[in-house]
């Protein structure tokens, strides 16, 4: 089922412009409702919340927004819970931090303010997520392992995520950290998600509606192991595995496609190996 | 046409192991006839050609080869040419060093050494090229260009290597040195070539007869662009292509694939997605 409309997810792959052109923050902004619209930044990801509300604050303010707020949590057990999560109910616009994203899973998960984000979603609002925000983002998410040149059996591990989107992971500073051989051993063992890497200042913004773009200075790289031939159940632990058929699509900047072309043409329709990847990052899904 | 019975190219992608497992000499030794066959080692790639003869005398020595010499090659012009194609002419297996793969070609095109090499290959001979010696073994090469982080249009320029194998773009160091974006670049504007990246210490075996084997260290990383949809012929020179559709296939250390599963079982008959490229790589083309 695909979202209500007007709820979208901005997807940012970290270090977002927060000083010149602001691409991301500005179409956030724009996605949010406005300059003048309610935006809550939760920090809970770092472990410096005030120096990653500073940041933001600025850069806000730079951009004309009038009502941003931001959204401290201590950990599972603070007080104040519910008041939070009134934040995020009047919120046009949501932005997670960077920092750990299994921190960020500690603070929220099972908590009023996780569930006043999928509420702020479907009613409309735009969540945003850069780096560790972004990887929590999907329901299943990296949670720990070891970078290698090569994809590994076992290299990664993965925890759940928030589950704004399900059937994908997603890694970050992904062209600047060269991790393609550790999002392709994600999907060495989870064949049935999508790999999807954000290069740094780049955004995959999936809604509203069934339409993905890409935005910022980099471009999304899409790991598809649907199709994937591997050996991957028969190798022992840390071994390298035999993949074959492994689909790659790589989105620069200005990169939409939609299901179906926008009556204005603007929006071109999406060739068949999109299509699926349209639908599962603009549905609602647990998995 | 497949190539005549016995004949096989070594395409390794660097800093192969000459001290001690040394995997990829041993079968290089082996191929070109055991370790009485005669072997010839052209260091023409290099500006220091006694210094790899020296590396690989004692690397060959020490696994036993007991007819291996030096083909030291100065420039097109140099006398001696017809004497140095009588080498190769009797030889089992050609070794051609690493340095840089335009002066190998400068030292080469053209030349009866040239020619003889071709013929070796006709007749059964194993041809090995190392690093740059890899990259100029292809009927298309690198030849020049920049690294980047993403795929870019005309960051890479090829010319015309020896064409034992046409139909790809070999690129070497490939895990080690990050170099996917750089073979993206050339998919991207050669969708009709496949992309093959050898990690170092590691060979893609081609033939005797439609086989493909991987050995040594690390492993193979082929693009086939062949499906690809880009909108490489749209954009300026220096942007960023839009790739849809990439086939990857990661083939480890001793993974074997034949056009037919062999008689003893050992070799398995290769899935759909790879029977194109392994008889690309194991027949005669001048592409």
């Amino acid at each position: 089922m695909t979202r209500a409309a007007g709820g979208c997810l901005l997807v940012i792959g970290g270090h977002e412009d927060r000083e010149h052109g602001k691409d991301v923050l500005d179409r956030f902004l724009e996605l949010s409702g406005g300059a003048g619209a309610p935006i809550v930044v939760v920090t809970a990801a770092s472990t410096a919340p005030d120096k990653v509300w500073a940041i933001y604050k600025r850069a806000f303010a730079a951009l004309g927004a009038t009502d941003v707020r931001p959204l401290h949590l201590g950990g599972p057990g603070e007080a104040g819970y519910a008041a939070m999560a009134q934040a995020i109910h009047r919120a046009g616009g949501v932005f997670l931090s960077g920092g750990d994203q299994k921190r960020l899973l500690r603070c929220l998960a099972g908590t009023p303010v996780e569930a006043a984000l999928h509420a702020a979603l479907e009613r409309g609002a735009c969540i945003a997520g850069t780096s560790a925000g972004a990887s929590a983002l999907a329901a299943r998410m990296l949670a720990g392992g070891y970078t290698s040149l090569q994809p590994l059996k076992g290299a990664v591990t993965l925890a759940a995520g928030l589950g704004f989107v399900g059937g994908v992971v997603i890694d970050q500073h992904f062209a600047q950290r060269h991790r393609l051989a550790r999002l392709m051993s994600v999907i060495a063992e989870h064949p049935h998600c999508y790999g999807v890497g954000i290069d740094e200042d780049t955004a995959l913004l999936a809604g509203p509606g069934p339409v993905i773009e890409v935005l910022g200075a980099g471009s999304v790289t899409i790991l598809d192991g649907r199709a994937m031939e591997s050996n991957v159940e028969e190798i022992r632990r840390h071994a390298r595995p035999r993949l074959l058929d492994v689909r790659v699509h790589l989105l620069p900047s200005r990169s939409r496609f939609a299901l179906e072309e926008s009556a204005d043409g603007k929006i071109q329709a999406a060739p068949e190996s999109l299509r699926h990847f349209i639908q599962t990052m603009t549905t609602k899904s647990e998995t």
